[in-house]
């Protein structure tokens, strides 16, 4: 099956190499800089791009494991939060109107009779998962529904002129889902991949490590799986929605500017179903959870930032694009050593 | 002798904390950008601070031991980049118009015939140190006037209203400067410190091992000298100003952000001189430059980001500025748990 996924333009990466030798300053000298710079540039198909415009979705979602106590926190709070973000006073929101950036707030599966509070993306594929210890958590026919809705925002963006998208997520106990698609997916073991989440105390990291292990063994049973159908086993609506936000970006040529654990989680989701998906992924932070680590690793990606963050929401993502901005403003304005009539060593 | 800098209103950075606890988010889960808010509630004096009007200074010099050939770059590159500098061509420049601070360029002490170009403070202590290696590179008259320049600025910057100082270096042979500074201070040895600054060939690494070797060879046959006269015998004019700025700032209770390599070798000998200034001082980023680490580990400050950077000019501290900005931002506007009507865990 070829993949859709296209190729990045590596000629034109390779010019704006050329010009990174030519700023005044000594070679190599701004870093991992100058690879966002030249990174970008095979990516906007420019050997100076300018800074490409960004675009936040932050997808919500309750999940049926958070019956067994594996949170710090109430399933309610998936509900209010959305609330939260769609009056503007989460962390998201206030990075998102520092850093210019329209964000929008998709209600893929809240567990609530109320539609989602106005503002906010009603495409509720259904109520919150089904518990993964013990049952699929959404049916092939859910986890398309919810790919889709991801899809269909990352083409909205794209086709209003943004040219780097950003997902977030917010799900109670979307640790947990997060924790079993690694594993699954990776081969990792639970022990390296489950942290505490929003704070989990010792018990619940008990349950959380018991409803991780329910589910794999669950999973390992059904023999063989594809990656779509792990998703479904084990993932959330707002992971596979997340999944399907990067596949359409990478299908339609736009880079992501990937958030911390759960759009990570999403991520390796994304690219196990379209291998080349990767090459259009930037990693943004390391998150404080350790599976986190796991998943950038097996991803072959390098985070920008380790500030000890777990928040989620694409907070990790936003605070580093003025680190993307800066990047690209020194590709495109610093003067060469022949404009400045500075020596070279 | 009573210290005359202020202590920091850890109250004040108290009540801060209190604060992000009542934010709609898992406590802890924005990790040091937590931190650094509060950090700036105690150093402000307000529990929820607006975001600190910025200045940058980039103090410029030339280094006598340049002569032996211990950099990549040719002494004429410091005079050519403050011509850079001030057409605005640099990458402190494209930095500073991003993020919207003023930037103002001092020569301390380059070494020419002709006055520095328009725009550019003439400080100009004399043209040059003398060459460490051999001799003492200030005599203690220069330490005093370049201390000086560097206090002169960081008065001015605040007495116009900015409350987060930066400065930046440009020097070559100044990694040299910075190396014997750090291994006096702290009694690192030179294998733990000395790397390639702008880029050295192995045997200009070899030639600036001996020459630090010789330098550290000569203070110590001088006995046990105070802060001021290692800084004296083997400092840089610019960066005895950048200490001078540091200790003004501190003394005036306005916080400072730490750059690279050459500025926290400078802040290292402003706390050696007077040791509450570390108080006032945030780190911004680890350099690619080894010897930063020891200088950064000696202070006990962790920086923000760490980008494989080694520029120097204050590109570091200015990339760090949009995370103040964003934890400053969060810790204001988000909601608190009441606010938003968000079930606590």
């Amino acid at each position: 099956m070829p993949t859709r996924v296209p190729p990045v333009d590596t000629q034109t990466g390779d010019a704006a190499r050329v010009r990174q030798q030519q700023l005044t300053k000594p070679p190599g000298s701004l870093g991992r800089l100058e690879d966002i710079a030249c990174w970008f540039a095979a990516r906007l198909g420019a050997a100076v791009p300018t800074a490409p415009r960004c675009e936040i979705f932050v997808f919500a979602a309750d999940h049926g494991v958070a019956m067994k106590g594996v949170s710090a926190f109430p399933q309610a709070v998936t509900r209010e939060m959305v609330a939260n973000f769609a009056r503007g006073g989460a962390a998201i929101n206030v990075l998102a109107r520092l850093e210019d950036c329209r964000i929008e707030v998709v209600d893929v599966g809240v567990a609530s009779d109320a539609p989602p509070p106005s503002g906010v993306h009603n495409e509720r594929v259904r109520a919150g998962t089904r518990d993964l210890s013990t049952t699929a958590a959404m049916t092939a026919d859910e986890l398309r529904a919810a790919l889709a809705v991801g899809a269909k925002c990352a083409r909205m963006a794209i086709e209003r002129g943004a040219r780097l998208l950003v997902a977030g997520d917010m799900g109670i106990a979307n640790t947990t889902a997060a924790a079993c698609l690694i594993c699954a997916l990776t081969g990792a073991t639970p022990e390296s991949v489950i942290g505490r989440g929003t704070g989990v105390d010792d018990a619940g990291l008990k349950r959380k490590r018991a409803v991780v292990s329910a589910a794999l063994d669950r999973v390992a049973k059904a023999g063989a799986l594809a990656p779509e159908a792990v998703l479904a086993e084990v993932g959330g609506l707002e992971i596979a929605a997340i999944a399907g936000f990067y596949l359409e970006a990478a299908r339609s040529g736009v880079p992501v500017l990937l958030d911390g654990y759960i759009s990570t989680a999403a991520a390796l989701a994304a690219v196990a179903m379209e291998p080349p998906a990767v090459d259009w992924m930037l990693a943004s932070h390391r998150s404080a959870e350790q599976g986190h680590r796991v998943a950038l690793d097996w991803l072959k990606l390098e985070p920008l930032l380790d500030l000890g963050m777990r928040l989620g929401e694409g907070t990790g993502a936003v605070l580093t694009l003025p680190i993307v901005r800066a990047a690209l403003a020194l590709h495109a304005q610093m003067a060469t050593f022949a404009e400045a009539g500075v020596s070279e060593g």
